[in-house]
């Protein structure tokens, strides 16, 4: 067991302090790695002895994004329909179709590499950890396989066979409900923590609350954890149902109503409102009110939902920098949300904040200041830092 | 001389087309570059013999980015007010006083080091030709100082001494022009292709429109082309006046009446409106319209407009996904104003268009369509292409 001295820290920033200082910002600090986990953090003058030492060279440490929200394993390309939809056609989640069809036809090879490729890049853009969802297979075996080839990346795995009514099920969706709840659950539980659903009642290739609260009861009682897509086209049932059934999280909040936001302070201690502004971004859409829910005391989180129909963007920063221009919430309450904010939405302490103990994910911005999210978009400041002792990714 | 060839190319804009297909796309084509130039495209299965040869898998090649506004030659840091500002203090220009004063404290290595930093950051972006502005020195040797160090880097320099009224100025406003055009212009002329200024009545920092006409009247006089800050803040003059005097761009038009408009169409062979709308975005203001410019039939360049008060990006590709998603441009208008329209307001001929003789700027996109630029918004696919004969960044 090696240890790695991480020095020449400009600025660490925790996201361990409290309220008004979620960032628990220290100066003139350094950190040890031992075996992949944080085992001191101090002032840089008293860094004890180490085996191997990275001198950031001034830069920040922030603790590494957590991605909460992503569907990356899939083939295919819609980039013609992300421009036809610049022009005025609007989105109802019934370009899902066009990924399942390429995705169901790619080879497991071709799927692992185009997933390998899209973690390389998250991982250059900061993100340390992935959560991953099926849905785009929609059979049991194209569900299965999702989740176990996402399952070589991270153990942050959703079965989202509910993500859309697929074609072949149109004029039988209680058949569709039939299979995702039974035999697609039990062959895809072994490979998942989570179970999620698409409950919109705007999109007719979704679920309505009925379906929902079915798939989410056969996913609790398979053992999985509760995720939910909701309130995402219109206002809708998700967040409701989402705080009932105690679901780690309800993804999107874009419609809410006044029910909606007490209900979610509410149960602020163990439901998020993860925010994925890149969806209104690349959908044209209005954006969620994230100043109201921290207003009201509800925890937020913030993910990319990076999936090639409504934001193809892998860029937690970008994401950040969109949270501050279009959501209201300061630097410091978006990047809290991207990491720790994120983390409380998988329901781990381990990862979103560096406190002795925690994963040593870490990732350097090259900028005097974690404002620098927000400040340079678009610019690539930020990268997971890889330690030459135990930090490149390890497996979990 | 050595020849390279490029090849594997799975998508070649060239810029070069006739509207509709402004782009000039190709398909299976190949390009040869010798000493820099453009020296044969054509069929991939024709392609000539070459000294050398870069295959770039399938990958997309577009002209290299002319980002035609800029403000790099700085020092000193100003996320604090940006934060401020995105709670809701507005920008009225007085924020240019703080980076003057940390340019003017700064020594001549420490802008040349940061300049070339900044240069390495665009490039890395897929920035090939750079615009860069003086206008943070306001004293005679500051002025011509930020103009010899951008003199470096590229000949598109311009002297800005009229960018605000300096503190020491803001009882002799008329003092201060008189110097602008006079001794800080003759000692600036000969290390500066453009002149420029910041017309705008909306802020007490910047220049009226007699004030703006005796600079740039001046500036013609020594030979220079003529570049105007206008419209930004509020309608105004700027663009009248920029018309008037033939300027190569107006830059900003955020607030156009109907009669700027036209006006910018009567000129469209040699007047170019440019758009920054990354500062529309980092200052939390209203987009300019760009489909009613296409529509009047306009000239419109994109550029980023990088400083460090109002927009810190020097991301081209994240320029053009707000441009698709804010400004109404098509993809293909975006791009096409990225390239070969920011080379029109630069009246340039041999950059922005991959054609035979022209300058071999090449961009690869990690993608398998141009589409992606703005399909995948803060994930940074586009980087300059080095070639290993010539094409590294070459000396203009």
């Amino acid at each position: 067991m090696s240890s790695t001295a991480v020095t020449g820290i400009g600025q660490l920033v925790t996201c361990d302090g409290t309220d008004p200082d979620l960032l628990g910002i220290r100066s003139n600090a350094a950190l040890i790695v031992e075996n992949g986990l944080i085992a001191w953090i101090g002032s840089a003058a008293d860094t004890p002895a180490a085996d191997a030492q990275i001198d950031v060279g001034r830069r920040v440490i922030i603790p590494g994004f957590v991605d909460s929200h992503s569907h990356l394993v899939f083939a295919g390309d819609r980039g013609t329909e992300f421009a036809a939809r610049m022009t005025g056609q609007p989105y109802d989640g019934g370009g899902i179709g066009v990924t399942v069809a390429a995705t169901r036809a790619a080879s497991d090879d071709e799927l692992t590499r185009l997933l390998a490729s899209r973690i390389d890049e998250l991982r250059t853009l900061g993100t340390t950890t992935v959560e991953i969802k099926s849905g785009y297979g929609l059979t049991v075996a194209d569900e299965v396989r999702a989740l176990q080839i996402a399952r070589q990346f991270t153990t942050e795995t959703t079965f989202l066979g509910a993500h859309v009514i697929p074609a072949e099920y149109a004029q039988d969706r209680a058949g569709y409900v039939d299979l995702v709840t039974g035999p697609m659950l039990q062959a895809a539980a072994p490979y998942a923590r989570w179970i999620d659903v698409f409950c919109e009642p705007h999109s007719p290739h979704a679920f309505d609350v009925e379906e929902a609260r079915r798939v989410l009861a056969a996913g609790a009682e398979a053992g999985l954890g509760l995720r939910v897509h909701g309130n995402q086209l219109g206002p809708g049932p998700g967040v409701q149902l989402a705080v009932e059934l105690g679901a780690a999280t309800v993804d999107h909040c874009t419609y809410l109503g006044d029910g909606d936001v007490d209900a979610l302070a509410a149960v602020a201690e163990h439901t998020v409102a993860t925010l994925l502004p890149g969806v209104e971004f690349c959908t044209r859409s209005p954006y969620p009110d994230a100043a109201r829910l921290l207003a009201a005391g509800a925890s937020i989180a913030l993910a990319t939902d990076c999936n090639p129909g409504t934001c193809y963007s892998s860029s937690m920063p970008w994401v950040i920098s969109l949270a501050v221009r279009e959501l209201g919430l300061t630097p410091a309450q978006a990047l809290f949300a991207a990491t720790a904010g994120s983390a409380k939405s998988l329901r781990r302490t381990d990862i979103g904040r560096l406190v002795l103990g925690n994963r040593a994910d870490l990732t350097v911005l090259d900028a005097p200041s974690y404002l620098h999210l927000a400040y340079r978009p678009g610019v690539p400041i930020a990268r997971a830092l890889s330690l030459t002792a135990s930090g490149e990714m390890p497996a979990e």
